[in-house]
């Protein structure tokens, strides 16, 4: 085999073999491939696609490229790890709840994060609000918490689909980051070697995600539910809606605040209705074979673990064993602090018909709250908290939201800017759905 | 400017300005923009090609990449230099024949060759039959004998076009050769930069060759005439048949004798055509503003200085300008020969219809007449020399050709190779003409 035919052949539009992909893939991990060759297949790639079969390859030829983790050598016979994945939104901390509740009603979630990248936030930069939480764990510390308290979240303990690594960097500064199946390969890859037996999958949709419309947002979801079947494991992705903020902050230490509430059973209506959904995928793809779980049961589950506290409480554990400081779970006001918070006015009386959640994604990155390259250090503190949701009614000089800088000067510039995301109306907008589809194998 | 965003803005189709491709070829040759950012480049292009706008300002990028030579420092106030440039065919020894008709007729012509690579010999390598003669000249040694010569055919002999270079190693690793912006640029980015003022292109068209359409054909010499009169050229393009191999020889040293014999007059018709087509468009190109020169007087011109002699003489003088031996001029059957010559009989009565140059020119090139890889060395002895051309009657059992070898296992797989170039028919084919299509600015 030759990279230069294999090259010319997706080029050419030909469906490349098994083989080949693995061929390819295990050369350019070993450096025999050189970067050069690399790039120009995934360029050719960003014209040609791939099917759902090559996409598939391509996938277990990246998940294969490192570690795989076997939980089940350690774990309980019969354990089922489910692990859940965003596409990547604006106040997107649905983990911080959905992790929590699932584990209290007795599934082991045991999850690799990331960090964020641009106006997307991610999962460990949220938690590491939290004084002394760190997501830096040992497999067998993994495998430990997960067995003791039944929630991990991690960042890459192993080396996980180096191979993945690799190209996602040359693709970054090539221009072929925007191709379907190399999205799927390179989310599915990792999800396929971390181990999880079950996959749920938050395909966001709109202004404040990486799949602005509903048709790519679809091919992406059916497209990884195509690669988790042919990968073995039991999967759902929904694909749900993100043109405004999810819930009502946007910012790391805002966030935990507001997974805390929900986790008290204080939600925004969008964010408790995603979150349920997302619980309800989990727990009935983990439900075991002799469980009789249909939608509603779950929903009931849900609902009752976190009426009962029992949620609240194994984030709190979780919080513990990762060496967060529980006093800023127990008490939210103690977690980092914006020094200073301007409310942004209404310039009319109205209704939000549109919030534009990129915008705001990308003035909490601006703020200090995200990054623009990956050694940026996080401010914390900073974010924006919406006052009002699409479909609300405002009254002029009431506040649509507040910024949380962390001084006057880009707390300022930050109100201006945010104020653009606003589109108030004078007639009431039709609600924005939640969930949009669902793909399940 | 950012490399990443001029290959995101081809991908997506947009027309890249001149500053922004000055700015990434210098980049590329200076190391700052690295391989694979050229990859995904030339790999974009590919799908979404260039205008011809985009496609000159890449070659005259190119062409500025490295020396420019000036020739008019040196040379007589009005002197009109001319080149002759072919994309590559199978026994294409035009070169040999043409350059000395028209050096003979008074135009002063220097040329900077290649060498042949895949089924398409190169000049230098046919002239390099000749014991001692030597491609590699010095710029000054190169001034002086197209001065006292009127001819000289050399190596690179400058650090000509340097991105040129880098980009076409890096286009024969990416599966990108075949992108017709990117070969007319690739040649023309050299001519520019060689100093000549009037250029004749030979776009060779057919299974011989690198561009199998007509169509294709038409394009690149189109394309070619357009960039070169951008840069200020006087410049012609033929596009001719290269479906048989050109005249009866196809091999080093067998060409070398093909032309000398041209040179005294007797020539394959369709070599005879196409050496008067290339050496009439020099002539009218090269002729000074109070020269009244047309076609007609043009050919007479031709035409005599062969059957002076004047033509053979001047290639004489070339040939020892450049350390050759001349006694192989003056005895051609001096010239390296293949111990072994098989002949390869025909199967049946009637007339060649086709043959297959590109199963001609792989097989002398796999007799060892020519390179798979740059390192080859090549023997100039080995090749195939036609009986019969399209067009020609011939008798069961004999020869359509003869297969000139370096053994006889080497031979007897070339014969069993070449039977296969050949297919006869009963009735008389239409002749194939010599030139398809012309292009002028």
């Amino acid at each position: 085999m030759n990279p230069v035919n294999i090259i010319v052949k997706k080029r050419d539009g030909d469906r490349l073999t098994a083989q080949e992909i693995r061929y390819f893939i295990k050369g350019y991990v070993a450096g025999q491939i050189p970067d050069y060759q690399a790039a120009a297949l995934a360029m050719a790639i960003y014209f040609q696609g791939m099917s759902a079969q090559e996409t598939a390859d391509l996938t277990l030829a990246m998940a294969a490229s490192g570690d795989q983790i076997d939980l089940h050598a350690v774990l309980p016979a019969g354990t089922i790890v489910v692990d859940k994945h965003s596409s990547g939104g604006v106040g997107d901390k649905t983990t911080l709840v959905v992790g929590p509740i699932v584990a209290a009603c007795g599934l082991m979630v045991g999850k690799m994060s990331g960090r964020g990248l641009s106006f997307s936030g991610g999962t460990i930069d949220k938690l590491e609000s939290i004084a002394g939480w760190s997501p830096d764990l040992e497999l067998d510390r993994f495998l430990h918490q997960m067995q003791a308290v039944g929630l991990v979240v991690a960042g890459q303990t192993a080396d996980l689909a180096p191979a993945d690594k690799k190209l996602y960097a040359l693709r970054d500064v090539t221009g072929t980051v925007n191709s379907l199946p190399l999205i799927a390969s390179s989310i599915m890859s990792k999800k396929l070697a971390s181990g999880a037996d079950a996959i749920v999958l938050d395909v966001k949709c709109g202004r404040g995600s990486f799949m602005e419309t509903l048709d790519e947002a679809r091919k992406l979801a059916s497209l990884m539910v195509d690669i988790g079947t042919l990968g073995g494991r039991r999967i759902v992705a929904l694909v749900t809606q993100m043109e405004q903020p999810l819930g009502y902050a946007a910012g790391n230490s805002l966030e935990v605040k507001e997974a805390i509430a929900a986790l008290h059973g204080e939600s925004a209506p969008d964010f408790r209705a995603l979150v349920e959904s997302v619980a309800v995928e989990m727990l009935l793809l983990g439900a075991s074979a002799g469980e009789s779980l249909d939608e509603e049961r779950a929903l009931a589950k849900i609902r009752s673990v976190i009426d009962s506290g029992a949620a609240f409480e194994l984030f709190r554990a979780f919080v513990a064993a990762q060496g967060g400081d529980v006093a800023m779970v127990d008490n939210p006001d103690l977690l980092p602090t914006a020094p200073v918070v301007l409310p942004v006015p209404a310039p009319m009386d109205g209704y939000v018909g549109r919030i534009d959640a990129r915008c705001i994604g990308l003035t909490v990155v601006d703020m200090g709250g995200g990054r623009r390259r990956k050694e940026d250090i996080i401010d914390h503190r900073v974010g924006v908290t919406l006052a009002a949701k699409v479909g609300d009614h405002v009254v002029k000089d009431r506040p649509l939201c507040f910024v949380h800088g962390a001084d006057e000067v880009t707390a300022l510039a930050a109100v201006r800017r945010v104020m653009q995301a606003f589109e108030l109306q004078t007639t009431r907008p039709q609600p924005l759905s939640t969930v949009l589809a669902r793909f399940s194998s």
